[in-house]
């Protein structure tokens, strides 16, 4: 991008950059810019002092963290794509950065190419926000948008995710929900201006996910999207989680398919905001990073202190056990009289009201049935649903997911 | 918005703001801040040396941008939410704003609370941007969106929307695009680098759309949207329009309706991406406002150089006669042999060629034609329709608009 958009750069910015050295692992892979420019040595990188911006694309917190460290206390302005890095250690480098008049910028760490993190910063800092939801890892989308649109198995869309090259071997980091994660506590610590703790954030992936859920969600007027969720509830905790999530249709997150991402957030004064576009791939995240690198070069000719925002530690959060919405469950039970009218009943006592519900029978005297809960206490759904089970009613809780929006 | 989120703006921030005075037209009002706040010498507030920056809300160029001029000049930072002034000055006021060292910021001028400005002029600004379309007036989107979901023809549309208070007695800005036009030259600028100029907009507004219309286009797959649109062409030309435009049901902007706003764009790396959102609105202006305030509070203690982004004159426009884009055409003929083929033929005399028709009889041996044609030459589908015209081929050209996305 530097090489091909020189010209567009520095007709809009009046400068331009000169890429002195490129770090790389693999010394004997074939690349297309003179060998002189590489080196393995990644740390002769931070520590040269002709060198004014570091841009760590390495990933991970070793040794990537130090590297980022040992090249702010050499005085170089970050660009970082880094989303664990920034997750796990963001306020600690950010205010160190702050502190040394530098920029340490990450825009590229969540939805890619789609301006998310300076928007939040800056343009929407005033609002309280009040709630955001984020389609933020393009495999788990894809994977869940093959399974939507053409009823495949969770196994065969992962397969094929892997064979175009959007789901790693190893696809763990992606199908269990730690990449969201992350990128939704980043997202969190700007919004609430505290850093948000990756351990205090519910994570549970898709690999329950089968085509029958998806089939009843559909019925119900659902998609199913693997959403990270942020949000303040009392005492000033906040409450973050990941998991797969039932989402009216209507809702403008349902139609973003496929390897896109998107942030939806609602803030007191703006209302309802959208932001989405590619959120992976190495063209999009080059955007967010040259974006970054742009602003860290206007800084530097105008001698300004920077533009990295600080964030502290200490905010609390709240267990999943305290959420409060509605649910979505799939149980088998032996096709008798008075099944429904024990499962109403013990949800009844536990204040777990049923919104709606599809049956159908399996044959040999058993059936499935789905319902849709009215919101309520998680606490609460999960005590009934335990319940339920040691009384003998349900044979079979086969999957039970988390539900967005009104249902009824 | 300064006073019920203090405490969330001096906890992110660590400042707050202190408003000094507000100007007024109109002393009698009954206001519920304290008297001795108000004056409706505006003068006074832009000379008064107490003052750190100034919030201009007044709209319009006179006396607006005197005001701005004159606070710039005397040190003063500015944040405005003025369209026209800076679709028509921008180029001047930012300049000067930043010879002063001092910031001028217009994110609310575009889009509401939706952050567009800032993200074009930072997190995007290494893409060479390939395309721009928004809907960029809640107003005439609210109409057409009515017209389109409960079938009322404009007049209706346009009396309920005044009746909500969505549109003014006068509604000339809005419905004949004049609004939008300002708010795609401000993107325009931006995005090249240079000030589009408002006259150089081409600009065509919602007025003659009907219901019959609507029906067709949905019919045929489309929805009908204001857009503002802007593109590189040749040269270094840009191609900056505003029309009634038949969107395809499948595109991102189409299920954007009511009072929202949308900006979509394609950039040649961060590929498409969209931003969506409350486009007008007090709160919503609020919010985009505060945000400028915002940096400005933290450019000002941090005695930074501020970052307005200045971008020059001279970019040149092409006349909408240039377009290449897709045609929507209903007609109204005597239903007589080889009508078809003569229209066909002199369409194709021209290149223009036919990719989707609908036909219906309109009784005493007439009938209405619809046809949608591959992209071609704006001027060559005007001529052809000039020509078939003179021939007598065509009794009524009941209206043509333009169409986005491939066809047929």
């Amino acid at each position: 991008m530097l090489h091909d958009n020189k010209e567009e750069i520095t007709r809009k910015t009046g400068f331009g950059f000169e890429v002195v050295r490129i770090g790389i692992r693999d010394a004997a892979k074939q690349r297309s810019l003179p060998d002189s420019i590489f080196t393995t040595d990644l740390e002769s990188i931070v520590d040269d002092p002709t060198i004014d911006v570091i841009l760590e694309l390495v990933g991970g917190v070793h040794p990537a963290g130090d590297l980022v460290e040992r090249a702010i206390l050499r005085g170089k302005h970050v660009v970082t794509a880094n989303k664990e890095l920034i997750a796990k250690h963001g306020a600690r480098l950010v205010d160190l950065a702050k502190s040394k008049g530098l920029d340490l910028h990450y825009e590229a760490a969540v939805g890619g190419g789609i301006p998310l993190i300076q928007p939040l910063k800056h343009q929407l800092a005033g609002n309280d926000v009040l709630k955001m939801m984020g389609i933020l890892n393009g495999t788990t989308n894809y994977i869940l948008s093959k399974m939507q649109i053409e009823g495949t198995e969770f196994a065969d869309a992962l397969a094929e995710a892997q064979e175009k090259g959007y789901a790693e071997a190893d696809p763990t980091n992606d199908v269990d929900g730690f990449d969201t994660a992350y990128k939704i506590a980043i997202l969190g610590s700007i919004a609430f201006g505290k850093q948000v703790p990756v351990e205090g954030v519910y994570r549970q992936g898709i690999r329950t996910i089968t085509k029958t859920d998806i089939g009843y969600a559909d019925l119900l007027g659902y998609c199913i999207k693997l959403l990270g969720v942020v949000e303040p509830i009392i005492d000033g905790r906040v409450l973050a989680r990941v998991h797969p999530t039932l989402l009216p249709k209507a809702h403008p997150l349902a139609s973003v398919n496929g390897v896109y991402n998107a942030l939806w957030l609602h803030g007191d004064f703006v209302g309802d905001v959208m932001f989405s576009g590619r959120g992976a791939g190495s063209d999009p995240t080059a955007s967010a990073v040259i974006g970054d690198l742009i602003d860290v070069g206007r800084n530097i000719l105008a001698g300004g202190p920077g533009s990295a925002i600080p964030y502290g530690l200490g905010i609390e959060t709240s267990p999943i056990s305290d959420l409060v919405t509605s649910y979505y469950l799939r149980i088998q039970v032996q096709d008798r009289p008075k099944v429904l009218g024990v499962i109403a009943t013990i949800f009844g006592d536990f204040d777990v009201s049923l919104a709606a519900m599809e049956m159908k029978t399996l044959g040999a005297g058993r059936g499935e049935i789905v319902f849709l809960t009215h919101p309520c206490l998680e606490n609460s759904f999960c005590t009934a649903l335990s319940q339920l089970q040691e009384t003998g009613t349900i044979e079979t809780v086969c999957n039970w997911f988390r539900v967005e929006g009104a249902v009824g």
